[in-house]
C-alpha cells in the first residue's frame, strides 16, 4: 500500500489494535502480518504527524519490525535497534502503540529506546554503531550463564562505517559468538552513504548473487533474477567476489528485500537455526509506502508535526538557525581564504553544509559516520599547511576525544571544530546533549574554545577560530540566534578577551555575571530584574572565551564585585564556571561564587525552553538561583566584607 | 645474520656510519641494502641495551625501513609510522643514529615519531591506528594542493583491529585518494593478535596465493610454493578467497616476506607506479634476527636498559605494581563473585591479567584494540547482570569516552573501570600521560570516581567499585605502590568518604591539604615540613574520591582552615581541585585555595620523578608551592579573617 498523504484523526486499524504485544503476533498468519504491516504504516504515518520526529527510516522496518517480533522470543531473545531512530515500530508493537503519538514530548516516550521504558528495549541508543558491540556483550554474558537465547542487533549500513562495529564483528568472531546482524542496507545515513564500504554493498547487491539457506540448513549461493539494480546509487567499485562480511568471518545471507515477509520470516527462521557471528543483508527503502518520502528520503529523515506542516507559522522575525549562520560563514571564508578544507561525519543538511558542498565540491568531505577518523583526517590535513574546519556536534565530538587530544592538540595543529548542538537539545533528549564539551576539551592544553552570545558573534568566532594558527573551537546551540543582525564582513576577536554586555545601577552592593554562550542575553534580562528588585549593581559580561580566560575583566569583576555569578548552558561540573572558580583561587580572591549550569544528572526529552525552566536555566530560573544566593549572604554579612 | 646477544660497547658499523640520511641511503646496491641491514640490526640491539624501551617491533622492521627510505623521496614523499614504536630504525636512518641511546630520556629523542623532532617525522603517533587517517589527510591536502608525492602509512597487524583504521579505509576509497598502506603482519599486536582480522590475515596466508605486480604494471595472482605457513599461530577460520581490503576497495598486493629486501624494493617501486588506495602485505617477525625476541615477542616488546639487565638490583623491599595489584585482586574477587568478567583492549601483559586469563579463562575477554567497542562489550555484559571490569589505561579510554558517557553511564550501568598508567607515565612522554581522566569523567553523571593513596587502598577500592551497582573508576599510577602491607581481605569502602590521614600542630592558622591518589603521602611529607618550618597547623586529607566528595570532610576543613590546598596528578584545569572548588563556592565557603596539579601543557618525556619535579608535584614542588601562597596571602594579610 502506497499513502501519499499524512492522517490528521487516528486511522482505523483493527488488526493492529488487536496486538498489544509481540506473543498476540506471534499468532497470526503470514497474510495477516501483510495486512498488520499496512495497518502499521498508516498509523505510523499518523502517529510521527502528530509527535514530529524521525520518520523515514521507520517506515522502512515496518515489515522487519514484524517479522523479528513473529520470528524471535522477545524480550527473552534480545532484540537491538542501532540507533534507534528506527524504533518507532517496534514500539507500537510493543505495548506503547497509543503513546507513540508522545514521542519526543515531556514526559513522553523517548526518542530511541531506553531501558527504563520497556523491558523490549534492550539497549539504550542514540549515537550510532554500538549494537554489536551489545548485542556481543549480551551473548557472551548469556552463554557464561549458560543461558539460552538469540540476540539480533539491526544496523543500518550507514552505521557500519563507524569503526566500533567493525571492532565489535571482528570479537564477535574471536569468541564464535551467536549473535545474528541484520544489516539494514537503505543505501543511506542520514546523508548519502560513501566510501568503499557502500561501494562494496552496492557491488554486492549488483551481482545478482543471493546467498541462501534451505529448510535443512545448508548454504548455497543462487542468481536471483527478479531484482531490479537500476536504483542503487552508487556505482560498484569492488568486485562482489570479495565478501567483507565473509572475509571477517561472519556466515552471510542476502541481499534480500526487506519488504517482503514470507521471505523474511523464511529466512529468519532458518539462519536462527544456525550458531556463530551471522548477517543477514537485507535491502530496504527509507520512506517506504510514503510516496514524497521515498522520493526524498533526506528531507524526510525527520518531519516536524503536521499542524506546523499544514499551518506554516510565519514568525515576525526570521531566526536564523545556528547550522545555517555556519553554512554562510564556511562559504565566506572559503571564498577568501583557498586554504579551507571542510569535514563533515555524515552530518552535511544537519551541519548547515549543502550549499558549500555544491560551491566547493573539491573541498568539501564527508567521511561517513566515523568521528575519530574525521578528526585525524584533518589534523593530517593541517600537516600539509591547507585549514580544516571540522563540523561535528558537541555530542558526537565525544567519539574524537582522544584524537583532538593526540592528534590535534598534543602537534598544536590548525584545525578549527565547529561544534554544533551544545548545551541541550530538546526531544532528542539525553543522548544527544552537548553537556560535556567544555569540560573534556578546557582540561587538554593549547586548545582555545569560544561561545558566542548570538549568531553574528557566532560568525566572527567562527573566523577567529579560523584564523587563529592552532586549535580553535566554537561551540553553538540547537536551533536559532536571537534575531540581531549578522555582520557580512568578517572580523577575528582578539582571542581571550570578553566583554561588558550590561551595567546596571551604581550601588556599592555589586553582582557580576560572566555569562557563557547562550546564556548572556538571559544573564541581561535577570541583571536587569536584580537591579530592579534588589539594591543591587549589576554586571553582565560576555566571557566569550572559556579559553583563554579574560585576566583583565576577570580582576576588575573580582576587585570591585561581592558576588561572581557565572552561568552556562554545560554541566556545573568542570565546566566554564569551574574554570572561573580556578583562575579565582589562582590569584588569591576570596569573594563568594555562585555557579549555574546544568545538574549533575542526565535529563529527559522536552523541548528546549521545558527544559532549561526544568533546570533553573532559563531567565526566570537564573534570577531565582542568584536572588536566593543573595539571601542567603544576607544572613551571613561577614562574608560580604570587601577586601582591601 | 642472527644474534644471541645485546652488544654493551658500539659495534662496528662502517656502512651504517656513512649513512647520516636517506638520500645517501639511496646510492647503495641492495647487496650494500643487507649489510645495512646487518648493521642496523646490531646497532638498534645496542642502541636498545643503552636506552631500554620498545624492542621487537623494530628489529621486525630494519629490512622494511630501509626498502621504504630507498625507493621513496622522503621526506617530500610522507612516511608515517602508526603506533611509532617500530620507528628506532626510520631515526636511526634519518639524522639521529647516535642520538638513538637517549632515546625516551628527558633531553633526549621520544619515544615515537614527533614532528617537532624532524622533518622525516611527518606525523606524530603514540596511539594505535591513526595512521591511514592521517595519510589520507595529507593525501587529500596534496592533491587540493596539487602536490606530487606519495604518501605511506605503515600499520601493524594489531592496529588494524581498532575501528578508525577501518573508518580511513573505507574514507579513503570513497575519494580514491593516492595512498597506500603497508601492512606489517607480525601476527601479534602487543599480545598476541585475536578476532575475525588476525584469522583473515592466517587464511590470505595460508592460501598460498601471492597476488603482485609485473613490471608492466599488470596484477596476478600466483602461487608461492616457497613459503612456510605452519609459524602462524592461528587456524584460519576464513575463506581467503574473499579479501577484506578488496571488499572495502583497496589494491591489495601480497604476502610478502618483509625480510626479503630484494623483493620488498621491487615491490614498492612497482606499486608506486600506480594510483588509488593500495595496500602491500608484508609479513615480518618481531624481534627478528635476535634469538631470544623471535621467541619470546611477548617479552620482547620493550626491555629495560642493559645494565639492569645484567646487574640486576636486588631492592631492600620489593614494591608491587599497581598492575599487579590489580591482577591479584581480579582473581581474587573473581573467585568470590561469579559474576567477574574481565575485558582489556589488547593489553593483557601491561594490565597485570596473565594469571586471570590462564586462571579464569572463559571470563577472560582481550578484545584486541578496540576500545570504544570494550567500553560497550562491557555494558550490553551489565544488561544481562553479570559484573564486567575494564581494564584500560587512563590515556586509551579516551577512545572509549563517547562509549562511557552514552553506553554506561547514561543507563547507569554496573560496569567497573580499572583505569591504569593515570598520571605522568614518565618515557612514553605525552602521548601515553593520563592527565585529563578526572576531568573528562566526572563531568558525566552517575559515575563513581576513586583515587587509591597506595596499593592496599586500590585493592579495597577495586572492590568497592566492584560491589557498587553503578558505574564506577578506580584510576591508579604507572609503577609501584609505596610498600605498605596489602590485606588480603577485601572490605568496601563507604562511597564518598575521605579520612584524615595526617594532623601537625595545634596553631590556630590551620592549612587542609586535600589530596587525590598518588599525592596523598607527598602531602604528608609537605604537612610535616610546614609546620616544622612555619608557625602553621597542617592537615592532610586522603581524598579517596574525586566523586562524590565527601560533605562532612569538606565542611570540617572549610570551617576550620585559613587556606585549602588541593593536590593531584592531573591537570589543574578541571580537575579533582577543581570540584573542590565547586564545592566550596556552592557552600558559600570563601576561604583561599591553592590547586596544585599538572600544569596546562604537554610534558616531554622523562623520568616519572624528573617530570613530577618539572612541575613542581613532588614533595619538594609541593612544599615550596605552599610556601610561596602562604606568604603572598601573609602580604594580604585581611583574606586570613576567619569566617563567623
Amino acid at each position: 500500500m502506497l499513502y501519499t498523504q499524512i492522517p490528521t484523526h487516528r486511522p482505523n486499524t483493527p488488526l493492529l489494535d488487536s496486538i498489544d504485544y509481540p506473543a498476540q503476533l506471534r499468532l497470526l498468519s503470514i497474510a495477516q502480518l501483510k495486512t498488520l504491516a499496512d495497518e502499521l504504516r498508516l498509523y505510523l504515518l499518523y502517529a510521527a504527524g502528530q509527535s514530529g520526529g524521525h520518520f523515514g527510516a521507520n517506515l522502512g522496518v515496518v515489515e522487519l519490525s514484524i517479522a523479528l517480533h513473529y520470528c524471535f522470543n522477545t524480550p527473552h531473545d534480545r532484540l537491538i535497534w542501532d540507533v534507534g531512530h528506527q524504533a518507532y515500530a517496534h514500539k507500537a508493537l510493543t505495548g506503547r502503540r497509543e503513546a507513540l503519538t508522545s514521542i519526543r514530548s515531556q514526559g513522553g516516550l523517548a526518542a530511541f529506546p531506553a531501558r527504563e521504558e520497556s523491558e523490549y528495549d534492550t539497549f539504550g541508543v542514540g549515537h550510532s554503531s554500538t549494537a554489536i558491540s551489545a548485542a556481543l556483550g549480551m551473548a557472551l554474558a548469556s552463554r557464561y550463564q549458560q543461558q539460552q537465547r538469540d540476540i539480533i542487533a539491526v544496523v543500518g549500513d550507514g552505521a557500519m562505517t563507524a569503526g566500533m562495529a567493525f571492532e565489535a564483528m571482528n570479537d564477535a568472531v574471536a569468541h564464535q559468538a551467536d549473535i545474528l546482524v541484520i544489516l539494514n542496507d537503505n543505501d543511506m545515513s542520514i546523508s548519502c552513504s560513501t566510501g568503499g564500504f557502500a561501494k562494496h554493498l552496492a557491488a554486492i547487491w549488483q551481482s545478482g548473487q543471493l546467498v541462501s539457506i534451505s529448510e535443512t540448513g545448508e548454504v548455497g549461493i543462487f542468481p536471483h533474477p527478479e531484482w531490479d539494480y537500476t536504483s542503487r546509487l552508487h556505482q560498484a567499485a569492488t568486485d562482489a567476489a570479495d565478501n567483507l562480511f565473509k572475509a571477517i568471518g561472519f556466515e552471510y545471507f542476502g541481499p534480500f528485500d526487506g519488504h517482503d515477509l514470507k521471505q523474511l520470516v523464511y529466512v529468519l527462521n532458518a539462519v536462527k537455526q544456525r550458531k556463530g557471528p551471522r548477517l543477514i543483508h537485507v535491502y530496504t527503502k527509507k520512506g517506504k509506502g510514503f510516496a514524497p518520502a521515498e522520493q526524498d528520503p533526506i528531507g524526510y529523515h525527520a518531519i516536524a508535526k503536521v499542524n506546523l506542516l499544514t499551518s506554516p507559522v510565519t514568525p515576525s522575525k526570521k531566526l536564523k538557525k545556528y547550522s545555517d549562520v555556519f553554512g554562510d560563514w564556511l562559504c565566506d571564508e572559503a571564498r577568501q581564504s583557498e586554504q579551507l578544507l571542510a569535514i563533515t561525519p555524515a552530518m552535511c543538511e544537519g551541519s548547515g553544509m549543502v550549499a558549500f558542498a555544491k560551491a566547493f565540491p573539491e573541498r568539501f568531505f564527508d567521511v561517513a559516520i566515523a568521528e575519530q577518523h574525521a578528526v585525524t583526517l584533518a589534523a593530517g590535513m593541517a600537516c600539509e599547511g591547507v585549514k580544516p574546519v571540522v563540523a561535528i556536534y558537541s555530542t558526537f565530538l565525544q567519539r574524537g576525544y582522544d584524537q583532538l587530544i593526540h592528534d590535534v592538540a598534543l602537534q598544536n595543529l590548525d584545525v578549527t571544530f565547529a561544534i554544533d548542538r551544545a548545551g541541550l537539545v530538546g526531544e532528542d533528549g539525553p543522548t544527544h546533549a552537548g553537556a560535556y564539551d567544555y569540560a573534556y576539551m578546557r582540561t587538554v592544553p593549547n586548545i582555545v574554545i569560544m561561545a558566542p552570545k548570538d549568531e553574528n558573534e557566532c560568525r566572527q568566532m567562527l573566523h577567529t577560530a579560523y584564523v587563529y594558527p592552532g586549535p580553535a573551537a566554537v561551540r553553538y546551540p540547537r536551533g536559532t540566534g536571537v534575531g540581531v543582525e549578522i555582520h557580512s564582513e568578517l572580523n577575528a576577536l582578539p582571542i581571550g578577551q570578553a566583554e561588558i554586555v550590561a551595567e546596571f545601577g551604581d550601588s556599592p552592593l555589586r553582582i557580576s555575571i560572566l555569562a557563557f554562550g547562550s546564556r548572556v542575553y538571559p544573564a541581561i534580562d535577570v541583571a536587569r530584574q536584580l537591579y530592579e528588585q534588589h539594591d543591587v549593581a549589576v554586571r553582565v559580561v560576555n566571557m566569550r572565551f572559556v579559553k583563554p580566560l579574560d585576566d583583565k575583566m576577570l580582576k576588575q569583576c573580582a576587585g570591585d564585585s561581592h558576588l561572581i555569578v557565572t552561568v552556562e548552558e554545560h554541566a556545573v561540573m568542570a565546566g566554564a564556571g569551574s574554570a572561573v572558580n580556578e583562575w579565582l583561587a589562582e590569584h588569591l580572591y576570596t569573594l563568594p561564587i555562585l555557579n549555574i549550569g546544568l545538574p549533575d544528572s542526565f535529563l529527559h526529552q522536552a523541548t528546549h525552553e521545558q527544559m532549561l525552566a526544568s533546570v533553573e536555566l532559563d531567565s526566570a530560573g537564573i534570577y531565582k538561583q542568584v536572588e536566593k544566593r543573595l539571601l542567603m549572604m544576607q544572613q551571613e554579612p561577614a562574608q560580604f566584607s570587601l577586601k582591601v
